[in-house]
């Protein structure tokens, strides 16, 4: 094995169980042998190939946004989201990881409200100054310095096997466009995720309020990635609850393990189902903290 | 230039026109250079990329499925769609054609509920075994066996300057991701079109009678084309009233013209809007008659 294949990543089972895996799956006669056409890989975003704590990167964006809302509507500082967020109520967050459904519904009501009309490149430029001039708290460094370096690698890994990577994620798919390409090397197609209906008006692509399929969590991860390939995703990492499904129906599925608070966060919130049933067996499990030599590369690829 | 590029086409303008723009289209400096992650070209199917006369492909799939449920339930047989499939009634092709919102509307609640609840490979067997025993009217040949050559070498042209080409039809999806692969050389992520909304139950994927966003007809295709890509296609064909937004949208707008009687077919229904509209100036149109040495190979490739 070439020492730069997952060179961020500790010799152990885990490493050797994914590049088993991978030369596996493009040697012809192996049990585990995929056809090209069919090597499809799909990850989570927020806690699966960046940080997600205290909150995902499209957090602060999408309550900036919904705050000068209630600057124009007093009104709504009673109201969820809005009181949530003016409060800083943890538990709402928590509501929202583990997909509490009334929270989702007045987020997504709310950040479609307050998005509707706006043209893609408009949004696009706001996506972009947040992340060159948003710091997150502990670490002091925009969000996209925080992109976990191993996965880069796998990514790598993947990419020299001729498999197709794509990121699914409950967050906002035009939030992660605009950075996937840069930091990922993943074109816009390849980034799958809940979204509006972006519709053609007078010439331009505009955002509606109206929400595309059904969001990305859940069921709604296989079905988007279904609808956007053709295809079940036959390798997939995730770290949530919300991952569970996509991940049940691959050969491959891979679990980010938060276990590090030294220098990154250990927490279950949000994994408390998908954590047991995984150790179950037969899926590899990704200790940050055993199996990644380093986390951050610290500078921006 | 190689005399193996665009083999099937007569030289001229508009073979010229092609060729000058996909090699200014890569070339730095360019006034028409457009970066490779920009490089998304669009194509319509039925009457772009494979015959659509007398009636495309999918129509006699789609309406044996619908006759199946008229044996079942008779009393649809005054109902539309049914009623005009059991007349042979050509206005209402037409009007499907011309997107008579009535007709559309009728004949996707059909479909939708014709399928409701069949798996995703359940779907694909069947269009497979129809296209591999349907033959054309007039050729006596599979559809499969109808495709267009010069529209072939026209993807190999694009690929080989590093456009990422992709199919967007008004027909449906999954109708088309069973053979886009062997037959365009295409991904199935690459085939965007109408579908419906595939759902995760109990482990597999389901058809619903759902449609999943809109249609991919007019306005539907830039906005189907932007959800699948982030981004506008930058080179679009098509042949129809329904490509009209997404050839605005183009910096290569190519109409594919029927005007070969001999060969093909000579028609203008269901582009009655877009013809004069394209001839403005400023878009390549095809025509079949003089453009094209060759329409079909003539085999399966």
């Amino acid at each position: 094995m070439s020492p730069e294949i997952l060179r961020s990543w500790n010799d152990g089972a885990t490493k050797r169980a994914i590049i088993g895996f991978v030369n596996e799956s493009t040697t012809a006669g192996s049990p585990r042998f995929i056809r090209e056409a069919e090597r499809i890989a799909a990850f989570d975003n927020d806690g699966t190939l960046w940080v997600e704590q205290p909150i995902p990167a499209q957090g602060p964006f999408l309550f900036d946004k919904l705050m000068k809302r209630v600057d124009k509507d007093p009104t709504l500082a009673t109201k969820l989201p809005y009181r949530a967020i003016i409060n800083h109520d943890e538990g709402f967050i928590h509501a929202i990881a583990r997909q509490q459904p009334e929270a989702i519904q007045s987020l997504v009501e709310a950040v479609g409200d307050a998005f509707e009309g706006t043209p893609a490149e408009v949004f696009d430029n706001a996506v972009r100054e947040y992340l060159d001039t948003h710091q997150h708290e502990r670490y002091g460094k925009p969000y996209t310095e925080l992109i976990y370096q191993p996965m880069r690698e796998l990514f790598e890994l993947l990419r020299a096997h001729d498999w197709r990577v794509f990121i699914c994620s409950g967050g906002g798919r035009d939030f992660m466009r605009v950075f996937a390409e840069d930091l990922w090397g993943i074109y816009k197609e390849n980034v799958i995720g809940s979204a509006p209906v972006v519709e053609y008006r007078d010439g331009r692509m505009v955002r509606s309020s109206k929400v595309y399929g059904r969001l990305s969590i859940g069921p709604g991860k296989p079905e988007d990635i279904y609808a956007r390939t053709g295809r079940v995703a036959r390798f997939v990492g995730g770290n949530g609850d919300d991952d569970q499904q996509m991940l049940e129906l691959a050969d491959f599925p891979l679990v980010i393990v938060h276990d590090d608070d030294q220098r990154e966060y250990a927490y279950t919130v949000g994994a408390e189902a998908l954590l047991p049933a995984a150790d179950r067996g037969g899926w590899t499990m990704v200790s940050m903290k055993n199996d990644w030599k380093t986390i951050f590369e610290g500078r921006r690829p």
